[in-house]
């Protein structure tokens, strides 16, 4: 191991959602600690946590009595502000690293470090103000989407164009920030490959799931996905591209579009993923503890599948189909989360599949 | 469901220790809370629990408070004083009930018990005095093991009679409690069932593991048991007899010795156990989350077998191994506790075996 944290360790996760609280779970299993920090009360990550900051991230105080009681640092979201990491980075070591979030904070950045890579990604064009869209419609055609450049997840700071009659509303969706035109993919289906780098750069990768989106967000994720073998072949050296290419330290998101010219990558996202939830019940060692055996040092562990899975989100009322859901084989995760809302993701459900 | 605990309700466990911070762990993931009431300071399972109660078992005050706060009660070790259950049980229910508690808190009781369901058990006797042990060796011969009625686990509390003339010793370290004198059995391997009866009354059994034991303490279990199709089939209807007999609710471990005239029970356990560490890896429910499904209300969940596994316990120096065990293709589960101790129960590791 290259200088592994010791058991008894604290890794200090920011953001207290699920994510955060199933990574405090995997935690625990290599006797490793977690303090949260989070500016929400009662984030579903507390009740699993060895500690908990409830702060903002402008609160320069707290940012430095967490920093300075942890030994490492990740976190479950990307959009965390600069300031913060700029003063926790002199604190402890943060994993995945700066040019990681700063590469996936930010589409237009994003996009042409993919590009750059040599990979494929949807035409797109940088749209800083209402006259650029103009220019960028010219170039891309409709239909495109327009979306912020930072800030968006879930769908969310998005505005389809269908025509160029659409152009003015969707600008006017972005409330003034700086934005990016993406070009219409024609994509057959959506897969993603959750992969993994330690931090002696060893690179490992689960299979690539398949998913199914609803509203821009994501319902199902079922593995193996519909792909050829040379198809899941590039889909894993894509990923492990990337890894690379950031110097990362951790579990990233690879998601990309089928298409009949190849894989297109949609997006990267510097965390543990939705769409890697599967691995909590196909594989020996699940995302969660592959991140933080990344970031405490440690080996990357078993990703191997050893059965075919279902991942099914419980958005909203799902949770009414609950009581159904506990008399399945299914295996049921649930993020404690008090109060049920329209769109929340409330938990879910891996169902292994037998032939 | 019967009457199933909802989302959010608290489960009240009693002992701290490993089995309880993984019962912790599995209740989470049903969205149900965990209090823990332990005598010990900074408990195993303190890090994953919602609410923790620092008292002993005869401080009523705490106990009262702590049966107020909880839903339903249960427990991860059978050794709890019978007037704290006595207050407990009229706050809140506890599941497994006190009939398995009186039951296996007395070996005396446990083998009357099952030989009157007819099964078989090692010979044995009741060693009240120094006198009666004369006698108990006259019925049972020599060698046999003296073991304390109550109290013990791990080994502890016993002594070997090779002959005679060991006796008199074998009593001095009895302290004076009431024993039991057992006749060996000539067994060729030791398996276990982990059998789960939920409020409804339906059973299900994990596959039967086989086990190695050191010093009195386990080291390995591996599933599948060496087992013939018959001696599996008795092993699980053995283990649903006295589930049943015992209207139980929750998860029991039953631990049977193999000889060629059939399976004799060694002993119940009214909780998760030992034995069963390896279904975190084998099988999409383990036997945490089966015991916190059964004591919630909660219908049982699948505990079909996926894989094929071998568990072995991280005890004491064993630590020193662990950055070797990271580097291999197991899944570590450790404790959390921060001083290693000869003979303590640090973690386990759970191996997939691959055909």
């Amino acid at each position: 191991m290259t200088n592994p944290l010791p058991v008894g360790a604290t890794i200090g996760i920011l953001g207290g959602g699920q994510l955060g609280r199933m990574l405090a779970v995997a935690a625990s299993r290599l006797g490793l600690k977690v303090h949260i920090f989070e500016p929400g009360a009662n984030p579903p990550a507390a009740d699993l946590a060895h500690a908990v900051t409830t702060a903002s991230y402008d609160d320069h105080t707290a940012l430095t009595a967490f920093g300075r009681s942890v030994d490492v640092i990740t976190y479950e979201f990307e959009n965390i502000p600069t300031a913060a990491l700029d003063l926790l980075e002199t604190l402890a070591p943060i994993h995945p690293g700066r040019q990681a979030l700063a590469t996936s904070q930010d589409r237009l950045t994003e996009k042409t470090f993919l590009q750059g890579l040599g990979l494929q990604t949807a035409p797109f064009a940088d749209v800083p103000d209402a006259t650029a869209l103009d220019a960028a419609l010219d170039s891309i055609g409709a239909p495109a989407i327009l979306k912020t450049r930072r800030m968006g997840y879930d769908g969310k700071g998005q505005a389809r164009i269908m025509a160029r009659t659409d152009a003015a509303a969707a600008w006017a969706d972005m409330h003034g920030a700086p934005a990016i035109l993406e070009g219409f993919v024609d994509f057959s289906h959506e897969v993603s490959v959750i992969g993994a780098r330690g931090q002696d750069g060893s690179v490992a990768c689960y299979d690539p799931g398949e998913n199914v989106h609803d509203d821009g967000i994501l319902r199902t994720t079922k593995v193996p996905a519909n792909l050829s073998a040379s198809q899941r072949t590039d889909a894993v050296l894509i990923a492990a591209r990337v890894l690379n290419a950031l110097d990362y330290v951790g579990v990233m998101g690879v998601e990309l579009f089928v298409t009949s010219n190849g894989l297109i990558v949609n997006e990267i996202a510097p965390r543990v993923h939705n769409s890697g939830h599967w691995t909590q019940n196909g594989c020996t060692i699940c995302q969660f503890e592959q991140h933080i055996r990344a970031v405490a040092g440690w080996p990357l562990g078993d990703g191997a599948r050893h059965s075919d899975v279902i991942m099914e989100n419980l958005i909203g009322d799902d949770m009414d189909k609950l009581a159904d859901y506990a008399k399945t084989d299914a295996a049921i995760h649930l993020y404690g989360k008090a109060e049920v809302k329209p769109g929340r993701k409330m938990g879910h459900v891996n169902r292994i599949v037998r032939a």
